[in-house]
C-alpha cells in the first residue's frame, strides 16, 4: 500500500495535536510523520500510533520529501512557509485564513466541493470553523436547492482561541469556585458566565473578520457568488463545540419534512430533531466528534415558502479544523 | 403625598425579591407593603426600607385594601388569584404569561406603549423578558419607522429559570472545580460549558412557547399586527442578563448613523457601540441594571436598504421582569 509522508506544522497547538490524532484514527496511510513547531517546542515529542516522535523546529528546509503538510499555524507563519512547502513538492493543506480567498487556492469542505481539491497548485485552504459546521449542516439541503441567503448567529466555543482559550475558561471556573476575580488575557473580558459579541477584528462595514468569513467563504465553497449572509459571531463559555442558529432561504420551496430527510441523508451530518423528547444537539453532546449535528428544523416565519431555520453543533477542533484538513488530504490520495 | 398599598405575590422568588428592592430604589410611594407567598414561605420576612416585614400566605382574601398587586408567580397561580385581586379593586400587574394575549389585558413596555396601561380592566400584563429587552433596544428605531420583520437569536441567562436556575449553574461551577459530574434538574441537561436550544415547551409549528412570544407579544406591544419574527431561544451559562442578536427590516430605509442616533436618544437605552475599542454590551457588564444596552449596529448584508442588525443586553430579573412591572405601576400613579 502506498504511504505518504505528512508534516504537521504547528504540532503543539490544539488543532495540530488533533490532526495527529485524526491521522491515526482515520488510518491515513502515513509513511513518515513529521511534527513541526517553533524552536521553543522543538525537542518535545508527540505520540503517533504508539511511538514517540520528536518535534522538530519548522524551517524553510523542513519539507523535503513530504507529500502533505497540514498547517495549524497563524496566517503569518502560513505565509512564511507556503513557498518552501510548494517548492518541496508537498501539498499544503492550510487551516489559516491567509490563502482562503485566493483565486488559485481551492477552499474545500469534502462533503460539499470535493472536486475543487483536485485543482490545487500546491495549496488547499481549510475553511473557517463556523463556516464548515454551518455549511455541512446545510449540505443536504443545498443538494436539493441552492441557498440564497441566510442569517447566522453563532455560539462559539473557547477552543477557537486555541489551548490558551480553553485554559482561560478552565482557570476562570476554578477561580470562581475559590472566590477569585477573573483575569482575562486571551479574551477581551471575562468569558465565564458571560458571552462576548466579538470574534476577530473590526472591518469598515461594522462586521468582524470572523463574521464576513461565513459569506465570503460560503460563496466560494458552495459556488454561489451571489450568496448573502448576515452573520453575528459570539463567543460563549463552552469548551470546544460551536453552535450556530441559521435562518436561511432556498431558491425553491422546501417543506420541513423534505429538509429533515435531506439533512439525515447528508454525509457527515446527523439529524437529532425531536423537541418534544428534548432531543436536539448541544455543544457538550457533540464534543470530540467528527460529525455535524443538526436539529430544531422548522419553517421560518418570515419568508414563508422558501425560508427554514435550524440549529447545528460541531466540534470546532475536529470537523471545524483538524478532521476537515485530513479529509482534504484523503481526497487527493483517493485519486 | 398620596401613597399606595402594594402586595408582591411571590415575594420569595428571584423576581419577587427584586420587585421589593426596585420599589425601594425607585422610591415608589408605598403605603403598606404586603409580601405574599405560598404557605411554605409564610412567616419568613423581607426587608423593605430598613424594616423587616413578615411574609404572609397568599389566599383569595389577601388583597383587601391593596392598590397594586405585583405578580411574580406561575401562570396557574396568576390565574387562581386574578379574580380575587380584581374583585378587591387592586390593579394586578402580572409577570406571568397567563393574560398577555388576552384582548382586554394591556401588555405594556412603558418606553413603548405607556398609553395602553390606562385601558386596563384590573389586569396589566408584563411581557416576556427577552421580548422586553429586544423591543426596548428597538424602541428608538421604531419611533422613526416601524419594524416589519426580524430574526432574533437569544442568549438567555439562567435567572430566567428563577433562583433554582441560578443555583444550578453555581453548583455546576463549584462541582466542576471539584471534579464532580453535573446533576441537571432545572435544565434538561448540563448548563455549565454548554448551551441549550430549548426554552419553554414545544408547539405544533416546531417553535417553543418562548420563541413565539417575541412575535405574538411584539405585535401587541408595538401595535404591529403584521410583524413577522423568526426567533430561536437558547439558554447560555450566564447568570442574569439576557443578550439578543437581532436582524431586522424597517418600513423605510434607515442609515446606521440614524439608527445609532435613534438608539442613543431612546429612554431606557444606552448605546455602547465601538467595536474598534472593544466596547459593546456583554451580559456581565449589564447585570443588575435597569437599562437595556445596545451595540454592534450595522447594515444587514441581506436586505440592503432597510435591513439593520444589532446586539443588545439587559438584566432579565430587573428590566426583563421586576423593573418593568414597577414602571407599569408608576404609569398609573402619574395620572
Amino acid at each position: 500500500m502506498k504511504t505518504y509522508n505528512v508534516a504537521v506544522l504547528g504540532a503543539t497547538g490544539a488543532v495540530g495535536q488533533q490532526m495527529i490524532q485524526v491521522l491515526e484514527e482515520r488510518n491515513f496511510p502515513v509513511g513518515k510523520l513529521l511534527p513541526l513547531a517553533s524552536a521553543r517546542s522543538a525537542g518535545k515529542s508527540v505520540t503517533f500510533k504508539g511511538q514517540e516522535i520528536t518535534i522538530e523546529e519548522a524551517t524553510e528546509s523542513s519539507f523535503a520529501g513530504m507529500d502533505f503538510v497540514l498547517g495549524a499555524v497563524s496566517n503569518a507563519m502560513a505565509q512564511r512557509f507556503a513557498p518552501a512547502i510548494v517548492r518541496a513538492g508537498a501539498v499544503f493543506v492550510d487551516n489559516s485564513s491567509a490563502f482562503r480567498l485566493q483565486d488559485d487556492v481551492p477552499l474545500v469542505v469534502p462533503e460539499i466541493n470535493p472536486a475543487d481539491a483536485k485543482k490545487h497548485h500546491g495549496i488547499i485552504a481549510n475553511p473557517n470553523c463556523s463556516t464548515i459546521i454551518t455549511l455541512v449542516a446545510l449540505s443536504g439541503i443545498r443538494r436539493v436547492t441552492p441557498i440564497e441567503k441566510m442569517v447566522a448567529c453563532t455560539y462559539q466555543a473557547v477552543s477557537g482561541a486555541g489551548v490558551e482559550g480553553m485554559r482561560e475558561l478552565e482557570e476562570q471556573i476554578a477561580g470562581h469556585a475559590k472566590g477569585e476575580a477573573a483575569k482575562p488575557s486571551t479574551f477581551p473580558c471575562q468569558i465565564l458566565s458571560n458571552v462576548i459579541p466579538q470574534i476577530g477584528s473590526e472591518l469598515e462595514n461594522g462586521y468582524t473578520t470572523e463574521e464576513m468569513k461565513m459569506q465570503n467563504e460560503g460563496r466560494k465553497i458552495m459556488h454561489l457568488p451571489e450568496l448573502k449572509v448576515c452573520c453575528t459571531c459570539v463567543r460563549v463559555p463552552v469548551m470546544r463545540s460551536h453552535s450556530i442558529s441559521v435562518q436561511f432561504v432556498t431558491e425553491k420551496p422546501m417543506s420541513v419534512e423534505e429538509a429533515r430527510t435531506a439533512v439525515a441523508a447528508a454525509p457527515g451530518c446527523v439529524l437529532i430533531d425531536d423537541l418534544h423528547g428534548r432531543n436536539y444537539p448541544t455543544p457538550l453532546d457533540t464534543t470530540d466528534q467528527d460529525l455535524v449535528y443538526v436539529g430544531r428544523i422548522r419553517r421560518d416565519l418570515i419568508d414563508d415558502e422558501r425560508g427554514l431555520t435550524l440549529w447545528c453543533c460541531g466540534d470546532q477542533i475536529r470537523k471545524g479544523a483538524a478532521t476537515n484538513c485530513v479529509q482534504i488530504a484523503e481526497l487527493l490520495i483517493e485519486a
